[in-house]
């Protein structure tokens, strides 16, 4: 299968890459690094990329932004920052991927574990992981000819503990290698409107 | 308990203010109808609003615009119009109630079934009010002094299946005033983070 990895250059990213490409053709976007570049929260951008590409098997995306803060203090402008990268950056992907994509071929979104276990400055991150779950929960059953949709919702990384660690207290984290099975069973397997836990 | 609808002279609104005001001082506000009026799309028009309304022991919104649309033709700016409005919407007004709650008051929002049960045209109407009862499960953990936030979710009121009928064809519709005990039992209840299905 030809595999398109939108984030592949991060914690997520690069993990997945690697077990995709054990049994795929991946082909690796950042927003920098990676063999092309994209701005998903531009969907002429990611127009751009996928005339670029061409027709794939299956779309990944591990990308996506997202604002921490305490609820008293948060603004809709922070609030946006999540809609417009990590919720709308996705969908923009899936929207453009369905012309893309051969007959059968998925789409695979992320998420996260804050989707079902609210932290403290976490409003945003659930709310967004929400609506990314709730997406592909109303885009299973309309994508045409065959075509899949997944969501992949990773705890925190062992490889993130550093940067985020002080937010997870109490959460067991998950290697990268781990959680990229989770994208390997949307890509690899044959379910849609599903969402794997990699915990 | 002074309340304050947002939405009140809606579907919804209407049989919620019908309810509470059998016990409350209900202040109803619409875009255009009820005592006071806000676009609660932008938030400086929901502060000005509190400001006239001054300090309220419970807030419930029952307004939001969605678009639907088949999957295939939808645009990134068709899923904004939910996004801007029936999300940001509810939050900006949960956002600003923070400051106007009297201790242990609540805010009641709306999401419906959508959330749980997707329909052809309906991804955007799925994901806004998934990232609804998202943004409430989150906001739940952090609001102050006691303040609760709780979001009902209604099947199609039997007042609305003249316009919306085609959409929920098997849906068992709920009639409004059914549907208004679950705003009751967030307002007069105790509970907090909760998503009452009103079916
Ligand atoms: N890390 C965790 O513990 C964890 C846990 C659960 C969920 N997640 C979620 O997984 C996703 C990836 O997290 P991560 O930790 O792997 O992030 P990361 O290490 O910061 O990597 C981000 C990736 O996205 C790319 N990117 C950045 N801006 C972009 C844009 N505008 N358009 C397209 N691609 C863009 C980056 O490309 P460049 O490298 O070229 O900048 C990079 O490949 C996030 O949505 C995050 O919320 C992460
Ligand atoms: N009706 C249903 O079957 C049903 C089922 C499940 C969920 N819902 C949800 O419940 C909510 C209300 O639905 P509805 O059918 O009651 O709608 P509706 O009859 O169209 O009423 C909308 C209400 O919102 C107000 N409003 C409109 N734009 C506003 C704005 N920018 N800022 C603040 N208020 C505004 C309207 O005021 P004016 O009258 O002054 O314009 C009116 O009070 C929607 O979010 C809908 O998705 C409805």
């Amino acid at each position: 299968m030809k595999v398109i990895v939108i984030g592949a250059t991060g914690a997520v990213g690069k993990a997945v890459v690697e077990e995709l490409g054990k049994r795929h053709d991946v082909v690796t976007v950042g927003a920098r690094g990676g063999q092309y570049q994209v701005d998903f929260a531009d969907i002429g951008s990611v127009r751009g990329l996928f005339a670029k590409v061409g027709k794939v098997d299956a779309v990944v995306v591990t990308a996506g932004v997202l604002h921490f803060a305490p609820l008293t203090s948060f603004t809709p402008e922070q609030f946006y920052v999540g809609l417009n990268s990590k919720l709308m950056g996705q969908v923009n992907v899936a929207l453009v991927a369905q012309e893309y994509l051969n007959d059968g071929g998925s789409i695979t979104l992320t998420s996260g574990i804050l989707a079902d276990e609210p932290i403290r400055q976490g409003a945003s991150a659930t709310m967004v992981n929400a609506a990314i779950e709730g997406f592909a929960r109303g885009a299973a059953i309309e994508l045409p000819r065959g075509i899949r949709i997944n969501v992949v919702s990773p705890t925190v990384l062992q490889e993130s503990m550093d940067a985020y660690g002080a937010f997870f207290i109490g959460f067991e984290p998950v290697t990268a290698s781990r959680a990229a099975l989770s994208y390997a069973r949307s890509v690899d397997g044959a379910q849609t409107g599903q969402v794997y836990r990699a915990l």
